[in-house]
């Protein structure tokens, strides 16, 4: 079976849980405590020597590191659902809007985050070195998250999904985005985001959300 | 025929170039000049609203609008010979690396370059926004830099690619990386990093090194 080194409350394990429960696929649990530092223990470093989960490992020992080659290889292997795409012109519309939320939402967020947060202190960006956190890039990061919300706000205006005109890893990394994005206490209002608030509202009815 | 929107000097571009040689797909070429910032021009705002090189248009008139768009798009169109990796397992292998060089990389040398250079004043990020430059992420860019090129190096120590034991697209985006640190005046050295110098000099061998 596959094994995923998961966290619950950290955004990028519930990105590889979602995928993995949107394709039904069967794997077990363990759990890597990041508040303990546990990722940077040896037994999690013989897994992943970068010391970040998500970590999926296969029933034959080969590790995936991160959310782009989990879910790279389970769409592989797995196809049914796709979730990036069928055709290739979807493929390419989901590549892209997945691109851009991550580097325009979760990477805003995240540079708040880890850039403000005493807990986060020399961890300024994920990995074994340390970074030091930049003020004014935490600061950069708030005014990026309000400026994604706007635009998902206008990009859903008068779409079902984000991209393709079907659930795709792309909804996944956006829902998973606007839900961390509490821990910045900004959050999208009915009032300014009406169309993503509504998205939100269905994507949360999927189970895979509560993965 | 397909359209590529290109800037013979930027990075970016490049990368869609060696994609598309490597796969020996016909296309044309439209330039868009930034050192003018013709980006920005109404004209090309028409194909790619977000104002970035490289922009793919297919014949049917999609735009593929970044390298991950354009190269998910292409995999599925143009299979052969396989960028991306051919079995669910170096999918995977692929996916991560790609994903490590673009944010340890080329994440890298462009938060050093876009935060220093005057010419990218109140362009820290692409995109249309303003987004001012601030100068302790130019230092943690350079500081990066330095950083994956060692990392590089002791990856490439036994190893001919850089992911799933063939030529793929993390190999592309690495070449690209290298050369466009070139503007940091940082580049890697026969004495501190021989595999990664040994591994560019076999990528620049190929054809497609000069797209």
């Amino acid at each position: 079976m596959l094994t995923l080194y998961d966290f619950e409350l950290a955004p990028n394990p519930r990105r590889a849980r979602i995928f993995l429960a949107e394709k039904n696929i069967d794997y077990k649990k363990v759990a890597i405590n990041l508040r303990e530092l546990e990722q940077f223990s040896d037994t999690f470093k013989a897994v992943n020597p970068r010391c970040t989960v998500p970590a999926l490992v296969s029933e034959e020992g080969s590790c995936f590191a991160d959310n782009a080659s989990i879910a790279a290889y389970l769409e592989a292997r797995f196809p049914e659902p796709p979730l990036l795409g069928r055709t290739p012109e979807d493929k390419g519309d989901v590549a892209y809007w997945q691109a851009r939320i991550e580097s325009d939402g979760l990477g805003a967020v995240a540079e708040a985050f880890r850039n403000s947060n005493p807990a986060m202190a020399k961890r300024g960006l994920p990995g074994t070195r340390p970074v030091e956190q930049i003020p004014a890039l935490a600061e950069r990061g708030l005014q990026r998250t309000a400026a994604f919300f706007d635009d998902l706000n206008e990009h859903l205006a008068n779409r079902e999904f984000i991209a393709a005109n079907q659930f795709s890893i792309a909804d996944i990394t956006a829902l998973v985005t606007v839900d961390f994005a509490r821990v910045l206490k900004l959050q999208p209002t009915e009032e300014n985001h009406p169309h993503l608030c509504a998205w939100r509202e269905r994507m949360k009815q999927r189970p895979s959300a509560k993965a």
